[in-house]
């Protein structure tokens, strides 16, 4: 059998991505937890350039970025297939998991994270890419074919990690009076198999956000 | 046969991209010169979430962004791959052309458009990317399998255009003393058939880049 081995962060949206595929290819594999603060020196040598999980190791070749390994993962083993068939279907869930990782992933980081103004201009804007993403989810359960896809894992941070982030962080940016279509997306999301069975849980999440805020007001107190 | 139409502005290394790949399958296509401070109906009605070239537009379906328009490309008409077949080899060239797009260009921009700090400290990253870049050519010809690929298509910036740029700017950040690796491969990419037929005119860049510089420096000398 092949040895596969996957360097990642058990709370991580990035990590998780990688698992999600594995799962639905009904792979093995074993999950090698890393310490962000301390990194493992095969996670160091297995990605020399970012030196970021997750990195997934395949008969000792690493392969670096979350959504590269997806494709990868895709295209080596058999299954379910992750990204359409369809080469125009294939391009459109590569749009949407770019429009996930390039533009409401540093708002997200900025309204969430960011101080004072900075935040405030991220959170109006967040709200503009969510209006993106509820228009583009009209009449459709998923991004592509009504299928929970490439595009739909690379929204994960917004699907699942977003709601219990706001709940620690006291930022509300999704109701579902104000988004309804992008609600009930996440609701599907929360509800699909195999995805649904390998969610990180709910509480070490909230309880890892909190501590997060709690670090980060605490650090702002004492400046 | 097919309609296809490729909106795009012929001095941008995005759309020569597109242009490249569909040389490389031998499709005909119609090229709609954009103008971006003045941009089509038709290229904002296609592009509703960027509004930016490069389009292809194929029997009417609009496709976005760049690289994903190559895949799109590579995966729909027949001729020589631009993706190698290897699964490992696409997730490594996948990665570098991440690198380009995601590292090198931004850094690129602040370097030469950023104002006095913010641009020596990109001239100082740049330097270090292109570090990376001439390490990873190492014994290499192109990035994947000693063949124009992928990888190299999407670092066309970096390997045609900076010099253009350098010479304009009066910024120098590549030598052949300092990085003959990566000279090396600059060279092997200029000799490079179909793509050396169809660099833009090397004249007409420079021209734009002067003019761009000029102007830079005289709403600066109005401050």
């Amino acid at each position: 059998m092949a040895e596969l081995k996957l360097l990642g962060v058990s709370l991580s949206p990035f990590s998780r991505r990688v698992e999600w595929a594995l799962k639905i290819k009904g792979v093995e594999y074993e999950f090698v937890e890393e310490e962000l603060q301390n990194k493992s020196p095969l996670l160091l040598e297995s990605n020399p350039i970012h030196k970021k999980i997750p990195v997934l190791i395949h008969n000792g070749k690493p392969i670096c970025e979350s959504m590269i390994i997806v494709e990868y993962i895709d295209e080596t083993f058999e299954g379910p297939f992750i990204l359409p068939k369809d080469p125009y279907d294939r391009a459109i869930a590569r749009f949407w998991a770019k429009f996930f990782d390039e533009k409401c992933m540093p708002v997200m980081g900025k309204a969430l994270f960011g101080s004072g103004e900075e935040s405030d201009k991220a959170k109006e804007e967040l709200g503009e890419l969510i209006k993106i993403l509820e228009n583009e989810l009209k009449d459709k359960k998923f991004f592509v074919g009504d299928k929970f896809g490439f595009a739909d894992m690379a929204g994960n941070l917004m699907a699942y990690w977003m709601a219990i982030v706001e709940e620690a962080s006291g930022n509300v940016f999704v109701t579902s009076e104000k988004f309804p279509i992008f609600c009930a997306w996440r609701d599907e999301y929360a509800n699909c198999s195999p995805i649904k069975e390998h969610f990180p849980p709910r509480e070490a999440l909230l309880a890892h956000f909190n501590a997060r805020f709690q670090a980060a007001a605490a650090a702002s107190a004492s400046k």
